[in-house]
């Protein structure tokens, strides 16, 4: 029976058996020691007999073994208890001498990137306990997300990737051959979780996104995971806001919670959000307005915020509201596409972008649902609206779609802004970039 | 405030609102009905006053509407109550017919699928309620995976689907140019999934693979949504055949009792697992040898069953064993593959396919964890270990695996067996084929 690094210290039983991989040894002669790496920690063992401490010599980091021995309380090791008097039995052995100290914290500097993702360190580089806490908390934050949106009755869909060519022409696009046919990546599964309003009126996806673009900035990478919402019969655009801020500031408070030594030891940023649940909600010509007061840099004829603003109000928001999310709303019309909803009285797109911690994570519009609008919104932005690739998705306005709206929520986004992190890749286990297509 | 219509009937209100989509109308002079589509139901309305009834003249099917009436109790509507005396508010007008009958059940018929998936007319077929309660069942199945995995402490890991040229030839794989490299599509995250055994030791992943396989036939799509598990330090082959088999019965258990109504209507075949929790194996040369025996036709040198062989031990454990699960376990070896787990004295490689209700909806294979061996079994195959798409999959083997093994599993065979579709096609919102890359 194998007991896990966690339950050592509390097992009722004198002497357990551990399995693991050996993450460090000390050799110091008479007293050595060596970790135990599962997947719940590190289990401390003491080894003083001569037998047991030859086995040792030639055993690599990584090995895997398994140990029996007895449980000493020591409030000094990790995980409060060391194991005695061990018998080792080694399952696979590893002979040569990893290229990294796995115990070692890896670095995220920019200037190691190269080193942090390389094809045959990464691997190895993920055996870090730190590394690791990147991605448990990864999968906490969509696991939180998901139970969320489920008992807010939203369905999850599954849609396609590889779609027929691109309505809005090539750019930024994946293309390939599709039996003699040309396929695109999908960029987003905006359509059909439109047209997925018209079937189960809350829907959501989790699942991949791609854009070829040749950025090599901090926020950019070519394979993306998205999480995309669509919420139907919504009274307006603040109700979508409100429940896309209420998943966000959920997900986020379980994370807090569950994963509070890890964010700690990433040295995570505390949690700031609004004391009464509302993420505050600036219109981009406020902020355009309070940034070049602030800052004496004019930037009140951008259509959108400049990231140098984006920081701006966030920074504003957590000094001064105490939120680490705010919401900047209402991008001129110039900004909009032909599926936003227009407020041409006020000049202004119903659509808001999610700040979180100076870094715009989620664009969360409310929908043009009227499909005579719709269909002069297209003509109006120059597109032909017989093009093969709008057929589908017309006929759902044609055939009646409620007022809706949604969000594409960054994935990747959140959990390096969660953590704190400075590049959106070490967010991704094994990220995709325009030099980078390994491992 | 919305009244869904699952909650008229037990409203407490003499008069609700209600919001939803016109499904269906009767206009008969005096007597008129509509029935109101939201995402819980329908709600049937009585319309007796000549402005209201005026109103639904030139509104078609699809038309949003808002109504409020007052509930009256009737055992033969729809939900158990009718709504009287409304006041119809359209909050988006249809014009045009559909060009379907949407309240009527759609045709699953081979000759009809064309008809199913067209691009038009798919959005308007998925507004049935018998297409619907397809995917609600969907949703419910992968639900209950992550809900039995996140309590046996698997990781959700997200890998990416654009890779480096593929490894074991091109055959069968999506090419795309890649910032000037050639990149492939994915067809599993094996070599992922194995790699982060060393990181977490239990992982699962559902995400998408691609396989550009030209075949036409009811089990075959070219983009899948698979369950990929890997699981560390198991104890031998059995250890992950019970694991994925507990998985498998728990998630069909739980969505036979949540969806027992609609699995019905959808004529759903009757669930049996069997009675001790514990899904009989078969080896391959037993089945051989039994369907040999019973059909007299000779198929004891096939390496692998034939799907007539996948149909005849799942009917015969149906009837004999009382379950619809099966494992054919213990391939011979010129099946396996490098990766898998050789049982050379027995000449079977330790690698189950997992049988439901006639067709193979996972393949359960132990994997070799041992470095040297891997390598003489990729030479073996006559592949280059210095190929660079398989050095960071090798550095995890070199620096300690534990014995593992998982599973690739089919989301959207499952799907479909489950609900007892004839084709694999039905079970997926927009499905791939060779001829099919749209909507």
């Amino acid at each position: 029976m194998r007991t896990l690094a966690k339950d050592v210290a509390t097992s009722k039983e004198k002497k357990v058996t551990i399995q693991g991989w050996i993450h460090k040894k000390r050799l110091l002669g008479g007293l050595n020691f060596i970790n135990v790496r599962d997947r719940t920690g590190l289990t401390q063992v003491l080894v003083e007999k001569g037998e047991e401490v030859e086995k040792l010599r030639g055993m690599q980091i990584g090995s895997v073994v398994e140990i029996t021995g007895t449980v000493l309380k020591d409030e000094r090791a990790p995980g409060g208890a060391e194991l005695h008097d061990p018998e080792i039995t080694v399952l696979v052995p590893v002979t040569d001498e990893p290229p990294i100290e796995i115990d070692k914290p890896i670095s995220h500097k920019s200037e190691h990137l190269d080193t942090l993702f390389d094809p045959e360190l990464r691997p190895l580089n993920l055996r870090n306990l730190q590394e690791q806490k990147i991605f448990k908390i990864r999968a906490s934050l969509t696991r939180y997300i998901r139970d969320f949106l489920h008992k807010q009755e939203f369905i999850e869909i599954d849609t396609p990737k590889l779609l027929a060519e691109a309505t809005e022409g090539g750019a930024e696009v994946f293309q390939l051959d599709y039996f003699g046919k040309t396929a695109t990546l999908a960029q987003s599964p905006q359509f059909y979780k439109q047209i997925m309003v018209g079937v189960f009126e809350r829907v959501y996806e989790i699942g991949h996104s791609y854009r070829a673009e040749p950025s090599a900035t901090t926020r950019h990478i070519t394979e993306l995971t998205m999480l995309d919402i669509e919420m139907g019969f919504v009274k307006d655009h603040d109700e979508v806001l409100d429940m896309v801020g209420n998943m966000t500031q959920y997900a986020l408070q379980q994370v807090y919670a569950e994963h509070a030594d890890d964010l700690k030891s990433l040295n995570a940023p505390e949690l700031k959000l609004p004391a009464d649940g509302k993420i505050p909600r600036f219109t981009i010509a406020e902020i355009h307005e309070m940034y070049t007061k602030a800052t004496k840099t004019d930037v009140t004829d951008e259509k959108d915020l400049t990231p140098d603003e984006e920081r701006w109000i966030s920074e504003y928001a957590r000094k001064q509201l105490g939120t680490d999310l705010v919401y900047a709303v209402r991008f001129p019309l110039v900004a909009g596409k032909f599926y936003h909803k227009m407020d041409k009285e006020d000049g202004t797109v119903l659509w808001g972008d999610l700040l979180f911690r100076g870094l715009e994570i989620a664009t969360v519009p409310l929908r043009e649902n009227n499909y005579e609008t719709m269909l002069a919104q297209m003509k109006a932005a120059g597109l032909d609206v017989t093009h093969d690739g709008f057929k589908h998705y017309l006929q759902a306005f044609k055939y009646g779609l409620p007022q809706h709206g949604g969000c594409g929520f960054g994935i990747d986004r959140l959990v390096q802004k969660t953590i704190g992190l400075a590049n959106v890749k070490e967010a991704t286990l094994f990220p995709r970039d325009i030099n980078r297509l390994a491992p």
